[in-house]
C-alpha cells in the first residue's frame, strides 16, 4: 500500500520515500509541506500537522472525483497522531482540536484553492468551548471565519456576498474596525453566513468536522484541475502531472485576547537591507487580519515593549532560520496566550539595495560565501543604482493615484501630454512631459522618445508601449484599467477619482507601477554605495573576463575608470567630428572638389584629434585604449537630403515673391548654391548606407584621412610618453570583410606610425587590429588573424548583417510585431542571438585563435553590457567585454556570475536556497 | 658534366634527363624546343636543329654575363652534328649552312628576344654562294635580313632606322612591294644596314658566323633578365627561375624562286570550324613576309593549283598533326625548291563558333572523346551565341577606323553622344546612342546605362569604363589612343583621320576591339546551331547538376524550356505586381487605411496571379515550378519620395500663381492630397530597405497577402490538373532568418492550401521551402530544415549580407575602386566569393542535409548562370542551379565541366593539349 500522508514531524520517512534530493521531497510534499516539515525538524515551534502528498492528488485525478478510501483512511490515522501530539481531539467537544487546510504544489502556482482556517468547528463544539470558559466573541470570530472560508473556497460561494454582511454589520454597530464588533455581532454574522451557504451553495454548512476536512481536501485536489490552474500551467510550462499536496495543520489563535497576536516579519529590512527585524503585527487577531487592512497594524519594533520575551524569541528564531536557509526570511507568526508559533517562512522579497547589503552582511557574518553573495545579486539589480528613483520618504508621503504594470523601471516626472505630437512639441520646447495614452502605436514613437515616461490604460507586459519603453529606457506604467482620458476637455481621470488636466505634473514609478499626483523628488542612488562596491570587488576576484568601456572623450574615460573599467574597448573617433566647431571642417573635407583641398581640411582635423587622444591616454594611464578609425558613411556628416530639398523649395518660393531685382538676384544665387550643395549630397547618398561606403572602405578610398588619424594617435602617444604616461594604443580598423582590405590599409598606416615615431624619436607600443562585424570577416577569421593582432566583435553590425535586419528601421517597426507574436525569443539587439550571431562569433574565435593563439578578442557592441550576453562572451572564451561606462559595474558582476557558473555547484547553499523558496 | 644542348632528333635523351612528364620536358627545352623535337620524332619534315636548355640559361644568369665555355663547347658539338645531318658546313663558304636562333621559354612570355634568321651569313659566304650559282637577289635578300634582325634584336638598334632605309629604297625604285626590288637594291640595302649597325651599335656586323651565333645565344639569355620580361613575370606570377631555352635551327628558304614559298595555315577554318585548310602563302618569300603585309598573300586553296603535290602533302601533314595533338593546328611552313618543311605548329586560335564545330567534328571523327569535346568549349563561349555580333561579310567589307581594347564583348550600333547627359536624354527619346568619352567616371554611369555601347580614348582593361561596361553587359572598346574629342565643334577625330560629328552613326565591336563608321548589320547567332546543340546534349550526359530557369512569366518559361531548363527555380511573384494595370491595385493595398480595404485590394490581385501561375504550370508540364512569395519592401511599389517632394514643390509654386479663386482652391486640394500621400510614403520609408520590412516579414504582418498568393497557386494548379497538366508547385518563402518565422507562416499557408484543395476536390503535390539568403538562416540551417522541404540559395542577398555590401550602391561606387586596386579578386556579385559566401553556403548544406538528408538544395541568385559559380555549386553537392533563360545553355555546359573535373584525368589527351600549347 502506498503511503499518502506524512506528519510534519516525520520528514525522515518522507525523505526516504521521496529520494535523496530536496527537490524530490518538494515534489512529493509540495513546497509548503516540505518547508513546514523542515522547520519542524529544526526544532522551531511549528503547530503540528501533516501533509497529504502530491501522489495522492494524482491518484485522485485518475478516479471518479471522490477521495479514495485509501487516502482518507491514512488522513484519519494522521489526525489521530495529531491528536496525540497536541493532546486534543478533532471533533471532540471536550477538547476541540481545529485545523487549517491549504494547498501546496511543488512550484508556486496561482489558480488553486487557498486556505480554510478553523476546520473542525461546529455548533456543538462552539457551545462546548464557551461552556469551558472560552470567550463567546472569540468562539464566534472563529466560527464566522470557517463558515466564510469554507463557503467561499470549498463550496464556491462568492466572497462579496459574505463581505457585504460584514460591511453592513460594521455600519450598524458604528464600528471603526472589527475590534468594535461584539460577541453578539459575530454570532449574528455566523448565523447570516450559514444562511448564505444554505441558499447559495444549496446545502447546510457541514456540522461533521470530518466531512469538513474531507470536503476541503477534495476541493484542493479538484482545484489542481481547474481552468485557471490549467491555463497558468500551460502558459508557464509547468507539467500537469506534478499534482498538489494538502497541508493540514493544528490551529493556533492570535485572537484569544491581549496575550495573543499575529504578525508577519522579515529577518532584515527589505528596503535598505539593515540587519533589523522589519514587519507588522496585530494584538488579538487571526490570520489575514494583518494584511487585510481592516485594522491599523503596529510596527514589529513595538513588540519589544509590548511582549519583550516574545520579541527576543522572534529575533532568535529569525537568526536560526537565516543560519539554516542562509538567506533573509519572510516569516508569519502567531502568539497564542504568550506562546510564539511559526506558521510559515520563506526567502524574503527585497529591493535591489537591500539585496546588495544583505548579501554583503551575510557574507561578512559567515552565513554565506563570497561566491554566494556575488551570485545572489543579479546584474540587473545593479541597474537600480544607476536609474533615478523617487526619494523613499517623498514616496511614502505621497498618495498613489493609480497602479499598473511596472514594465520599464525608473522614476519619471513631467507634465501630462495626451498625444504624441503634443508631447514632441512641448519636449522640443524644453518641457518635461509624461505621455499618457490609452495605448501606443508605431505612430506614437516620436512622442514616446520625447517623453520622460509613459502611462497607458491598456496593454500588458509585451504591449507596444512596454516594448518601446524598455527599448529606449523610458520609465513606464501600462494597463491602468480605470484610467479615463477625456480628449474633449483634455483631462485624465484616475481610478481613485482624481482628475488632472493636461499640462499638470504627475510622477510615474516604472519600478513599482505606482502613479502619483504632482512632482515627487527623485534621486540617483549612489553607485558609491559601500556594499555595492564590496560586491563588485568580490565579483572582480571571480570573473575571468576583463571589462573595458566604450568611451569617446577623456571625461567618459575617467568615469569609466572610476566604475572599474580596465581600459577602453572602443573609442569612436568620428564622434569628435560631429562637434559644432569641427563639423564645418569635416563637411569641407567631404565636399572638397580637389584632392589637395581635401588634404587641407584633413590636416585641420589633426590637432583636434590629437588633443582628445592625449586626454584618453592620460585617463587610461597604464591601460589599453582601442581607437577605432573613422567608421560611418560620409553623408552622415551632411544635412539630410529632404531638409535640403525643403529649404530649396522655400528659397524658390521666396524668389517668386522678390520685390526688387537685387533681392531676386541674391535669392537666385542662394538657390544655385543650395542646388549645387544638394547635388553633392545626393551623389553621396546610398540606398543602404549601413552596407555602404564606410569603415575600411573609406580608408581605402581616402587613405590620407586615416593616415591623419594614425598620426594623431601616435603623436598623442609620444607626447604622453614624454610626460611619463604609460600608453597602450590599439588601432582598430572597422568593417573589414576581406583580409586584403586590412592588409592594404595596415601597410599604409604602419608606415605612417613608424614615420611619426621616427620624427618624434620615441617608440610607442601599439597594436593593429580589426572589428569583426561583417559575417565574412567571421567566417574567414583565420585569414584575417594573420594581419590582425586583435579582434573586437561589433555585435551591433554583426547582428544587423547576420540577421539581415536594419536596427533603426526594425526596432520601431516589425521587431515590435515580432516580439508580440513571439517570433524571436529576445530582441537580438539587446541580447546576443546565441544560435545565429553566436554561432558566427564562435566560428571567428575558433578560426582566429587557430592561426594566432594569443589573439586578443573582445566585444564592443552594446551587448557587452548586457548580462546574458556577457555570460555568452565568457562561454566563448573572449578576453574582455566593453560597454558604456554606466554599464561597467553590471558587466563586472555578470562576468563574475558567468565564471562562477563554471564552478562545481556548492550543494548545501543551493539546496538551502531551494528549500527556502517554498511558499 | 651537365648536358646543356640537345638535338631536335634526340628527344629521347632529353626526356630521360628531364623526367617522365611532358611538362618536365617543356621545362628543360622550353615550349618551342620541346615541340620541335616532338614533331621531329613524329617523322615530319622539320629542318634539323638543336636546343640550348633552360638550365644553360640559369647557369648563364649565375655568371658574369658571358656564355660559359662549357655551354658554348656543347653548342659547337651540336653544330657539328647538325652539319652531319644536313651535309653542309656552318661558316663554310663551300656549302653555307645558315641557322635561325630563337628564344623559347617553358611558358609563353612576351618581353624576350625574338628571332634572328640567316645566322652564319657573311661577305665571304655570300660571295661564295653567288659563285656557286645562287641568285644575287636571293643572297642579298638573306643578307639584308640577318643584318637587320641581328642589329635590331642582338645589338639593340631601333627597328625604325632600318625600316626607313627600306621605305626610301622602295620609293626610289617605284616598287609596289618587295618583289619590285632588284638584286642591286638588296645589295644597296645590305650595305646601308651594315652602316647603320656600325654607327648605331658602334661595331661592325660580325663577320664570324660563330661569333654571330654566340652573341645571339647570349642575347636570348640576357633578355630573360630584361626589365620588360621581369615585369611581365611579376604581373603574371611566373617564377624567375624557369629560364628560357635557345633554339638553333637550320634555315630553309622559301625565297629561292618560283618553286619556293612560305605560308601559315590552319588545319580547319578558324572562323566557322569547317573541316578545310585555311590560311595564306606567298611564293618566293621568307619568314615574316606573309604576315608583314608588304605583299598581297594568296589563299591556301590556290596552292592546290600552284603546287598540287605540296598541297596534298600539307593536307596530310595537317591530318597527322591533328591526330597527334588531337586539336586543330596552326602551322608555319616553307617550300624550298619543291620540298615542304614544317617550321612550327601549335593549337590554333578560333572563334567560339569554330570551337564548337571543331569539338563536335573531332569527336565524331574519333579524334577526341565526347568528354574532351565538351571540356574544350568554354561556357563563356556559349555566350557568343547569345550576344549580337556584326554580320561577318559586312564587317569584312567595312573599314575599321580605330582599334582599342576589347573589354566587353558584343556588337553595338548607335549615334555618337559626347557626354552622359546627352546620351541619357537621347536614349530616353528612343535614340540608340554610343557614348564616346575620353574616359568615364561614376558621374557618367547613367549615360553608360542608357547607351548601346561605349568607346573611350583612355583607360585599360580595369578602367571604370571597362568594369562598368562588363557589369552591365554593354559592348565597349576602350583605350583608343589617338581618338580626339573636339567638344567645341562636337566632332570625333579617329586615328585614321576620319572625322565624325556627334549624332552620326558608328559601330563598335567589343568582341574584337574594332570601331567602324556608320551602321553595320548585326545578327544574333543562332542558339539552334546544330553543333552547339550537340555539345549541350553531350554536356547533359555528363553533368550532375540540374539546370532550372528564373522565369516570372509563361513566355519566359517556354523559352527556358527550349533552352533546356528542367523546371523553374525562381518565379518572382512581385514582378507581376509592377505591371501597369496592377500597380494601382497594389498601391491601394499598401496605403489602405483599414484592414478590410486592404483585403479588398488583395482579393483583386488573386485572379491576375492565378492566371500567370496557370501559364507557368502549363509551360513546365511535368517539371517543378518554384514560386517565391512576395519579397521586396512595399515602398518599392510606390513613387520615390524625392519625386513626390519635387511634384509638391511644383504644385505649390503653381498655386502661388493661380489667377482665379477656383483655380487656387483646386490646386490647394491637390497640394493637400499630394501631401497626405507623401506622408504615407514617408512612413513606409526605411534607412536600409535591403535589410528592412520585406520577405517573410511582410508575410507575418500581412498574412492575407501571402494567403492570397498561395490560394492563387493552388487554384491554378487545380485548374491545370483538371486539364491533364502534370504540376509540381514548390512554394518558397523568402528572407527567413529564424525557423519560427518559417513555422508561423507555413502553418497559415498549409492551412490555406488544404482549404483550397478541399474546395476544389483535387490534391496537388506541393512542397514548402525557403530561400537561404540571410546568413543566420545558413548557420541555423539545421533548425530551418525541420520546417523546409527545400532550400534555394539567394546568393545576391546572401552576398550582400555576408559581405556587408549594398550591391546597387557599391557596383557603381567603391567596388570599382576595389577591383582597380585588386582588393577583391572578383566581383562577388558576379562570381561566388568561395572563401566567404561559399563557406556560409557550405555550413547551410551540411547542417540542412544532416537534419533532412533528402533536402533539395539549389541556387537562384544570378551566380546560378556564371560558370565558376556553377562549378562551386557542383562541388557543394547542390541539386540544381537556376538562372535566366538565356544563361541556361551556359549553365548546362558549366555543370558538365564541373562534373568532368571530378573524373580521373585522361592523361594522353591532357598531355597532347599541353604539348600543342607550346609556341
Amino acid at each position: 500500500m502506498s503511503r499518502y500522508v506524512y506528519l510534519f514531524s516525520d520528514l525522515d520517512a518522507a525523505q526516504a520515500a521521496a529520494g535523496p534530493d530536496w527537490s524530490d521531497v518538494r515534489r512529493l510534499l509540495g513546497g509548503k509541506g516540505a518547508n513546514l516539515a523542515d522547520v519542524t525538524r529544526l526544532g522551531l515551534p511549528v503547530p503540528p500537522g501533516f501533509t497529504v502528498t502530491t501522489e495522492a492528488c494524482l491518484r485522485f485525478q485518475e478516479g471518479d472525483g471522490t477521495l479514495p478510501d485509501e487516502i482518507w483512511s491514512q488522513q484519519l490515522e494522521a489526525v489521530k497522531a495529531l491528536e496525540g501530539q497536541v493532546g486534543r481531539g478533532f471533533g471532540d467537544p471536550a477538547s476541540s482540536l481545529l485545523v487549517s487546510c491549504r494547498s501546496g504544489a511543488p512550484v508556486s502556482m496561482p489558480g488553486m484553492m487557498d486556505t480554510v482556517l478553523n476546520i473542525g468547528l461546529n455548533d456543538q463544539i462552539a457551545e462546548a468551548a464557551m461552556g469551558r470558559g472560552r470567550q463567546p466573541r472569540f468562539v464566534f470570530d472563529l466560527y464566522r471565519r470557517v463558515v466564510h472560508m469554507f463557503g467561499n473556497v470549498v463550496l464556491g460561494v462568492e466572497d462579496e456576498i459574505f463581505e457585504r454582511v460584514l460591511h453592513e454589520r460594521r455600519l450598524e454597530a458604528g464600528a471603526h474596525d472589527d475590534t468594535g464588533l461584539s460577541a453578539k455581532d459575530w454570532e449574528f454574522v455566523t448565523e447570516e453566513f450559514k444562511k448564505i451557504v444554505r441558499s447559495y451553495a444549496g446545502r447546510e454548512f457541514p456540522q461533521d468536522p470530518f466531512e469538513q476536512l474531507k470536503l476541503a481536501t477534495t476541493a484542493v485536489f479538484r482545484s489542481w484541475d481547474s481552468n485557471r490552474a490549467r491555463d497558468y500551467r500551460a502558459a508557464a510550462g509547468i507539467p500537469d502531472d506534478l499534482g498538489t499536496a494538502v497541508n493540514v495543520q493544528t490551529m493556533v489563535y492570535g485572537n484569544v485576547g491581549v496575550g495573543s497576536a499575529t504578525g508577519v516579519c522579515m529577518s532584515r529590512n527589505a528596503t535598505n537591507g539593515r540587519p533589523e527585524l522589519e514587519g507588522d503585527y496585530l494584538p488579538n487577531a487571526q490570520g489575514e487580519d494583518v494584511v487585510a487592512g481592516n485594522r491599523v497594524t503596529r510596527h514589529i519594533s513595538e513588540l519589544a515593549t509590548a511582549m519583550p520575551e516574545i520579541h527576543a524569541e522572534l529575533v532568535e528564531m529569525a537568526k536560526t532560520l537565516e543560519r539554516h536557509y542562509r538567506n533573509m526570511q519572510d516569516m508569519e507568526f502567531t502568539v497564542e496566550e504568550g506562546k510564539l508559533w511559526l506558521l510559515q517562512t520563506r526567502d524574503g522579497k527585497r529591493t535591489a539595495q537591500a539585496e546588495v547589503r544583505i548579501a554583503v552582511d551575510q557574507a561578512n557574518e559567515g552565513l554565506i560565501s563570497k561566491e554566494e553573495a556575488v551570485q545572489r545579486v543579479k546584474p540587473d539589480q545593479v541597474d537600480f543604482f544607476l536609474h533615478p528613483q523617487f526619494e523613499p520618504d517623498a514616496v511614502a508621503a505621497a498618495m498613489s493615484i493609480a497602479t499598473g504594470l511596472n514594465v520599464s523601471p525608473g522614476a519619471a516626472v513631467g507634465r501630462i501630454a495626451l498625444d504624441a505630437d503634443t508631447a514632441k512639441r512641448w519636449a522640443d520646447d524644453g518641457v518635461k512631459v509624461i505621455l499618457v495614452r490609452p495605448e501606443t502605436k508605431p505612430d506614437d514613437v516620436h512622442g514616446m522618445l520625447a517623453a520622460e515616461g509613459l502611462l497607458t490604460s491598456r496593454g500588458g507586459r509585451t504591449s507596444h508601449a512596454a516594448l518601446v519603453a524598455r527599448q529606449f529606457g523610458k520609465p513606464a506604467v501600462v494597463g491602468v484599467e480605470d484610467l479615463v482620458l477625456d480628449m474633449e476637455s483634455r483631462v485624465v481621470r484616475f481610478p481613485d477619482g482624481t482628475e488632472i488636466a493636461e499640462r499638470e505634473f504627475i510622477s510615474v514609478d516604472g519600478t513599482t507601477g505606482h502613479v502619483f499626483q504632482g512632482e515627487i523628488e527623485t534621486l540617483v542612488p549612489d553607485l558609491a554605495d559601500p556594499h555595492l562596491l564590496r560586491i563588485l570587488e568580490w565579483a572582480d576576484e571571480f570573473r575571468e573576463l576583463e571589462v573595458r568601456a566604450n568611451a569617446d572623450y577623456p571625461d567618459d574615460a575617467r568615469r569609466a575608470r572610476e566604475y572599474g573599467a580596465s581600459g577602453i574597448g572602443l573609442c569612436r573617433t568620428e564622434h569628435m567630428f560631429f562637434e559644432k566647431e569641427r563639423l564645418p571642417i569635416v563637411q569641407r573635407m567631404i565636399m572638397a572638389p580637389t584632392a589637395s583641398e581635401r588634404d587641407d581640411a584633413i590636416l585641420q582635423l589633426l590637432p583636434l584629434q590629437r588633443q582628445e587622444f592625449e586626454g584618453l591616454f592620460e585617463a587610461m594611464d597604464g591601460l589599453p585604449v582601442i581607437i577605432r578609425l573613422i567608421d560611418p558613411p560620409l553623408h552622415e556628416f551632411l544635412p539630410a537630403l529632404e531638409d535640403l530639398l525643403r529649404d530649396l523649395t522655400d528659397l524658390k518660393i521666396k524668389a517668386q515673391h522678390a520685390r526688387t531685382l537685387p533681392e531676386l538676384d541674391d535669392l537666385l544665387d542662394q538657390v544655385r548654391e543650395k542646388q549645387a550643395f544638394l547635388m553633392g549630397v545626393e551623389e553621396l547618398r546610398e540606398q543602404n548606407p549601413m552596407l555602404g561606403n564606410r569603415g575600411v572602405r573609406l580608408a581605402i578610398q581616402i587613405p590620407n584621412l586615416v593616415r591623419m588619424q594614425v598620426r594623431a594617435i601616435i603623436l598623442a602617444a609620444c607626447a604622453c610618453v614624454r610626460r611619463g604616461v604609460d600608453v597602450h594604443p590599439e588601432i582598430m580598423i572597422p568593417l573589414v570583410g576581406h583580409v586584403s582590405e586590412l592588409r592594404k590599409v595596415r601597410e599604409i598606416l604602419e608606415a605612417e606610425a613608424h614615420k611619426v615615431m621616427e620624427e618624434q624619436g620615441i617608440t610607442v607600443p601599439y597594436r593593429f587590429g580589426t572589428m569583426i562585424e561583417v559575417p565574412r570577416a567571421a567566417v574567414t577569421a583565420g585569414e584575417i588573424a594573420e594581419e590582425a593582432e586583435f579582434f573586437s566583435f561589433g555585435t551591433n553590425d554583426l547582428t544587423q548583417m547576420t540577421l539581415g535586419i536594419s536596427r533603426d528601421d526594425a526596432e520601431a517597426g516589425f521587431l515590435i510585431e515580432y516580439q508580440r507574436q513571439h517570433v524571436l525569443p529576445d530582441n537580438p539587439f539587446r541580447t546576443i542571438d546565441r544560435e545565429g550571431v553566436g554561432a558566427v562569433m564562435r566560428i571567428a574565435v575558433e578560426n582566429g585563435r587557430a592561426v594566432r593563439p594569443e589573439l586578443e578578442i573582445g566585444i564592443c557592441g552594446e551587448h557587452g553590457g548586457e548580462p546574458k550576453s556577457v555570460g555568452f562572451c565568457h562561454e566563448l572564451g573572449l578576453d574582455y567585454v566593453s560597454c558604456s561606462p554606466f554599464r561597467v559595474p553590471i558587466a563586472r558582476l555578470a562576468a563574475a556570475h558567468a565564471a562562477l557558473k563554471d564552478r562545481p555547484a556548492e550543494a548545501p547553499a543551493e539546496a538551502a536556497r531551494e528549500m527556502a523558496g517554498a511558499t
